[in-house]
């Protein structure tokens, strides 16, 4: 069976029909919608000669046993935040499905090396709050004890909501077996920002991905009643938050790549008659430099402190998360530019700024990269989230030579076989 | 009975046993608590030569007749916020009793003009975020309309609420009778703010209260990802936001006694990974002039427009409520900067920047002043709110100086006796 990127197009059609209400897919992680995807994708390969399992995390997995046990993975997630988009995680599971099923069919059906497919579980987070959980499972940074006691909006437990879909929080790191034999990595998933629309291009090689610091900052100051302070006496917090919020900006414009972001703001008490006594936000910063990411993080600390002694105020940092930016292996990167240039004849290199399951996979040292495929107006996450047809076709065709290049070095370099 | 400031401090302390807890004053309007206060202050009144009533908007009237109907109303309130201090509000009704008392035992009991105490009801609106309500309804200023839905945190409306403690919200205007006679208004208040402290000051002349702006100020960017969106494509409307809480800055600085201030800030969708797509804030200005006050909101509204075109969002204005700035009687202030002098040999005069009571009285017409004591570090609303016990027994003494003069005054003007 030749390749068909149509198929992928009806296959994302068919499971949006399955599992997106009104308001966008709805395939949250560790919930019935999401279950019901899994087994729509279970029917799609019953008939495919390859083995299916689930390991101790939950991701699910398909392999297609070649001559040599030596494997080339393709991944992505079919789960979706809430509300979620047609692309986001599911076109990289259903592109890579397609390759098997054409791999399957070429030749004596077994090909020189081993292909798997692996469904990431609970790429998203969106219910518990923990991204990566699969993939963090299957590199060993699973952070079992800080994930155990996480309730959703329901008060559930992320232990109990595992438990209903058969995995046991205390051994899924379990799942690290699967790295056996692994030789290489590839993911395809959509931009979810406007870079390569505002360049006009379909597709794009990612170098990697970002690191990223994430903090809540809080400045205190002095509640104060907004009628009787006198302006040369306040101590307003939101005034130094709000120079911070203003100065995050050229700190990350410094670097071509780097991102700023203040999303949230909290003041306290928080009612139009009283100068802010407390004001919590929380500052994002990426780069894929782990040196620029430091000095950035290191600048907006010093700014942070400078505007609270300016406003009469202290300042803490509270770090939420962070992780180090991940390169993804050169070779695999050349081998994605050159399947972009055949498909399309332009090739564009670009990190992640998003976090993907395939940046877990490379902190394994497992060789990894990743394809991006345009993305509409940059939106994801939400219903509007879209790709031109043709741009799709076009990604399932350079993922498909992407995997090609990568099967044959990795058979021409298996020492073991 | 001479005058002694002593009984009102002891008074104040008896209030503060009966009415308050570990975290403060909680003698919130229209609840058990404040009833309580109410029973205990009639009992306190009850062996005076005095009449007592309630009018049809809640407000506690206690009245000694003179030899003339023309009236000197003294008046405050005993409502205070959830956990409040000892003397916001109750001073000046407990000041009053004082005066009341020493005039009630003076030559034949019957005093030159009529002597009228009120306990305004609801003065700090804290339950249903109505400030002012008892003297509205006096002023004819009541907004029954608007308040009669209004509902607390349990859900319980204003009109409920009301008829549980005997007042009829359809019938609130009645209170308007209560003018007749009346010739002048007098209260004392603490400063609730920092300027007689800065200035070593133990009393101070108030000139009127500041005109207030209150709006809720949106500005909408677009939401976007933290890590996939460009810098330079954002349009983020914290940042927008941001420049407005700072720029409000030298608006009022420019007035010597102007204030603005920026007290609330929400976030949309107001997460970590998300360039904030609405960001709602609240904005509060004041000033004893009503041009000085235009100018400052016409300066907000075009810096906001400005700030949302340089981030590529959109503003809109929506009004909270606004009052014009109300001067106090030039000959009231006068007397009352002269009682100061008298008693302390310094006289300072300021506005008012919160609201009172007295801001509803002027507004009819009512000769009208009010004197302030210091706030020890300008704090009120809270259970550190603090005034040195010697000034608190200056002020008793100024004010009676005050009250004196005025009844002099009165009766000399009186035409009609």
């Amino acid at each position: 069976m030749p390749l068909n990127p149509e198929r992928v197009i009806s296959d994302l059609r068919e499971l949006q029909a399955l599992t997106a209400d009104a308001h966008g897919a709805q395939r949250l992680a560790w919930t019935p919608v999401w279950l019901k995807a899994r087994d729509w994708f279970s029917a799609k390969v019953k008939d495919l000669p390859v083995e299916s399992h689930l390991d101790a995390a939950g991701n699910s997995w398909i392999t297609l046993r070649g001559k040599s046990k030596r494997s080339l993975l393709l991944g992505s997630h079919l789960d979706s935040v809430p509300n979620g988009g047609w692309l986001d995680g599911c076109l990289g599971v259903l592109a890579g499905l397609e390759i098997l099923r054409s791999i399957a069919e070429e030749g004596d059906g077994t090909p020189p090396i081993t292909l798997r497919l692996v469904d990431w579980a609970d790429e998203e987070g969106a219910r518990f709050g923990r991204s990566l959980f699969g993939s963090s499972a299957f590199a060993g940074t699973a952070t079992i004890e800080a994930d155990r006691n996480r309730t959703d909006r329901n008060g559930i437990r992320l232990e109990d909501a595992l438990a209903i879909c058969g995995v046991d929080i205390a051994k899924v790191h379990g799942a690290t077996k699967e790295q056996a034999d692994i030789a290489a990595y590839l993911e395809l998933h959509i931009e979810q920002g406007p870079i390569l629309e505002g360049r006009k291009l379909p597709l794009g090689t990612v170098l990697g991905t970002k690191g990223v610091e994430r903090h809540t900052i809080t400045f205190r100051g002095q509640e104060a009643h907004s009628g009787s302070t006198p302006m040369n006496v306040r101590r307003d917090a939101l005034a130094a938050a709000a120079k911070l919020a203003l100065e995050i900006r050229p700190i990350a414009r410094k670097h071509s790549e780097a991102v700023a972001t203040m999303g949230s703001v909290k003041t306290f008490p928080g009612i139009v008659t009283a100068v802010v006594g407390r004001c919590e936000v929380t500052l994002d910063m990426r780069d894929l430099d782990a040196g620029v990411l430091a000095s950035m993080l290191a600048e907006a600390k010093e700014a942070s402190e400078r505007f609270a002694a300016e406003e009469g105020c202290t300042v803490a940092w509270s770090k939420i998360w962070s992780i180090e930016p991940i390169s993804f292996d050169p070779q695999l990167v050349t081998f994605c530019e050159e399947a972009i240039q055949e498909t399309t004849t332009i090739s564009h290199s670009l990190p992640s700024g998003p976090l993907h399951d395939a940046a877990e996979v490379a902190r394994t040292g497992i060789p990894t990269t990743m394809m991006f495929v345009q993305s509409l107006a940059g939106l994801s996450h939400n219903a509007a989230e879209d790709t031109e047809i043709e741009h799709l076709e076009l990604a399932v065709e350079a993922f498909n030579k992407l995997a090609r290049k990568t099967i044959k070095w990795l058979k021409e370099n298996d020492v073991r076989t």
